[in-house]
């Protein structure tokens, strides 16, 4: 009873001091008690809670006031420098790869195709059948929807010679984009304070995870062809690593793709040191002058740990992608995931399925092979032509990427800077390297924007480099 | 061209092995250099490749074979025993709520309500209209959409007393879930090793998340009326813990509501210790009989980090929620979750947000209010009258859940087994305590299942705590 008349007279008090000036005197508890027919410790009882809301302020024998707004005063979080301390890892920023940059600015730094590139009426179907579906209202399983798990497994299945067994529908873990892939591997499978041997240079967004994990990076140089195997026998005997992160198929700056041999002698080495091969194959639905060929299909001992997305070839808004992991390994990073994150949207997984499963989805594909070679060749060809002071040394069979080597004793920072102040953003190659760059690169992505103006873009940059060699 | 013409003896030789039993014997190396009109070298390559990629094997004098099939041996993965080594968290298995169980099962274990609890037309056409937008082809900033976030703060603003400079669109975080959020915070605000005060019994989800993260849980008893504020302060301290995470609102799984006293007093403290409180709204748009009152909404000085969802409200597929926290603590957990998962979604933010914009949207919740109220008196009426030992000593004024608890000396992993067995789901309270349980429990959730079922549900519990009596 007294709990109901308490709350009526804070509800009509409320209603009063909203349409109040701050600073406007309360009516006096004695009034209050009149108004309301109720008892004083009631209204007092309100009065406490208007405080203790900060909605009205006491001043002792005067009366209640309705609390003035503060002035706008500079926030102090000082106090939060003493609670949290030094960072874990280093703070990284973002990369510039995630940039918005002026809309008529010619943009080749970003890590994403063009949406011109994606299978754009199909994505939208999808999505619309999927919101018609059960997948819009309702929960996944932790590992995923078992159809999409098997389409995964199945993809890789089918690049498995005779004699290797290969993964199952079970073997997959469904997650939200390859980063979070990534993140989980790095936490649950190599852990803090642990060497992890990775590829110089290499995609940064794995060493952003890997730091974050509070993983040590330990480097070995790769290029066109990947790393020597030898290289990476040393470094894993040496620091005692028992995981080795790379790109193998079109890797992500270098777009090279490792030869058959070097797949094997990875493959081995992993085996005879009892490691594990943690294999992003990023580029799977890229390939434009060569197949993928995943060394997981080759494994089936568990060594390899294999990553692959949808999210650049579907649609970045369908941020799925899978882990394809056998033995303990799996039951781990399941683990990290299920308290990580749950579960991934089924919408998503249902409309990227969907996606997938239709034919014009291989249709798609070889129509993405044509694109993707015929601007890799007019942005190589332009550069060539109006910046050949950048040395490109590889031809990429597959990705996104051309990887050019400026002139030694360029400064790709102030390229980048100059590059843009004429109207072209591209990304300086240090943010690929886990330690010192081995030379200025800059990366040219010839996939986020309109080919036509790719001319003009290999102008500008021949400009800059022709500006700074002055 | 010798490149050339070993692509095509492989793929020649791929399509004849596929088509061949193991153990066939390929042709002669001499046969394939007159078929091809190729060099012996060529065809060698060729050789060596198939055999790398394991579909042929060669014994040496006698001929090159398909490879047999490995009869299906029992997987060894044993060597990762050693690259793994023990885990940093024990490993938690998935709670029983994830559970999926037989389709004809009274399920009152799941903590999420039933999809006709949702607002499902809004819900289809908000995806519908996502699916024509950009949003279905683009990606989302790290930080979220703009206009989401805007909506996030304003909910929280809207709360503000005034003197309280409210949280702004820049302060709020998107993230995919408010599992992920905490995840994030726990480790980029708490960090591995270090004390964490949380309430006892708790959410399991955080104590997930926490124990994965590598922290530290330090339980303080809470109930119907949250923990006493002397207990929090000190727990934080004895530990010198510089966080403290909770539920004010409708806690899962006891349906307390902290008392606004008990809100302030803790806001004090956690200003005192120079601390953070973690509040986790989650239960905010499942209001009955009072309405949340964010505490997040009377701090300005970034001592409280608020995490609120829509998972649960609008769609467990639309798999949105924020992290609303100022000073340098947003950008530690901004890093974490830029390495984490770079962004979320735009489709399921551009969906969310639809939805929540509608005029229905407050309609709906209404409605909600209407039918979580019916189903949360039927099921505790039933339990009253049929389980009448299974005591529930507060009805909670918000959320999904009762939280009873049954006569002492009950096991509740027993009860849970013999209810499954005759037809009914719930879940032992055991999973809610971070240490030892304060008593036996089982939480009873009467949103996930069709409230006509409520007597049986409750006849079933009230005959398994008969027969255990006995």
């Amino acid at each position: 009873m007294s709990q109901d008349s308490t709350t009526r007279i804070i509800a009509n008090l409320r209603a009063w001091i909203a349409a109040a000036p701050p600073g406007a005197r309360l009516p006096s508890n004695r009034a209050l008690v009149a108004e309301h027919g109720a008892s004083p410790v009631t209204v007092q009882k309100a009065m406490r809670q208007l405080i203790a809301a900060g909605l009205v302020e006491s001043r002792p024998g005067i009366g209640t006031f309705v609390r003035s707004l503060r002035a706008a005063r500079p926030a102090d979080y000082g106090w939060q420098t003493s609670a949290l301390g030094t960072p874990q890892a280093r703070v990284s920023m973002l990369s510039s790869t995630q940039r918005s940059v002026a809309p008529d600015a010619i943009g080749l730094h970003s890590g994403y195709p063009a949406s011109d590139l994606l299978p754009e009426r199909a994505v939208r179907a999808a999505i619309t059948r999927a919101a018609r579906s059960s997948a819009a209202l309702s929960r996944s399983p932790v590992t995923g929807m078992p159809e999409l798990q098997e389409w995964f497994a199945h993809e890789l299945a089918a690049a498995a010679p005779a004699g290797i067994t290969p993964p199952t529908a079970r073997d997959v873990l469904i997650i939200s984009g390859s980063q979070s892939g990534l993140s989980s591997i790095f936490r649950a499978v190599v852990g803090p304070g642990q060497p992890l041997v990775i590829e110089s240079p290499t995609y940064w967004g794995a060493m952003l995870a890997a730091e974050q994990a509070g993983v040590t990076l330990v480097p070995v140089p790769s290029g066109a062809y990947g790393p020597d195997p030898d290289d990476v026998d040393r470094a894993l005997e040496r620091t005692g690593a028992r995981a080795f992160y790379a790109q193998p198929t079109f890797a992500n700056p270098t777009g090279g793709q490792w030869p058959i041999e070097t797949s094997d002698a990875i493959l081995q080495i992993v085996r005879r040191r009892g490691a594990f091969l943690i294999e992003d194959d990023w580029a799977h639905d890229l390939a434009i002058d060569a197949d993928p060929r995943p060394i997981a299909a080759r494994d089936d001992d568990g060594h390899v740990i294999y990553v692959r997305s949808l999210t650049k070839s579907v649609s970045p808004a369908l941020r799925v992608a899978s882990v394809i992991a056998r033995g303990p390994a799996r039951e781990r990073i399941l683990t990290d995931r299920a308290a990580e994150s749950m579960y991934v949207s089924g919408l998503l997984q249902a409309a990227a399925l969907d996606v997938v499963s239709q034919p014009a989805w291989r249709t798609h594909l070889r129509g993405l092979r044509q694109q993707l070679r015929g601007r890799r060749d007019l942005l190589l060809d332009s550069v060539r032509e109006h910046a050949p002071a950048a040395h490109i040394d590889t031809t990429p069979a597959g990705g996104l990427n051309l990887w050019a080597r400026l002139p030694d004793g360029t400064d790709p920072a102030r390229v980048v800077r100059e590059a843009e102040a004429r109207g072209l953003i591209i990304a300086a190659g240090d943010e690929w390297f886990p330690a010192e760059p081995s030379g200025p690169f800059v990366r040219l992505n010839y996939s986020s924007d309109d080919p036509r103006r790719f001319p003009d873009a290999a102008r500008i940059l021949g400009e800059v480099l022709d500006h700074l060699g002055d």
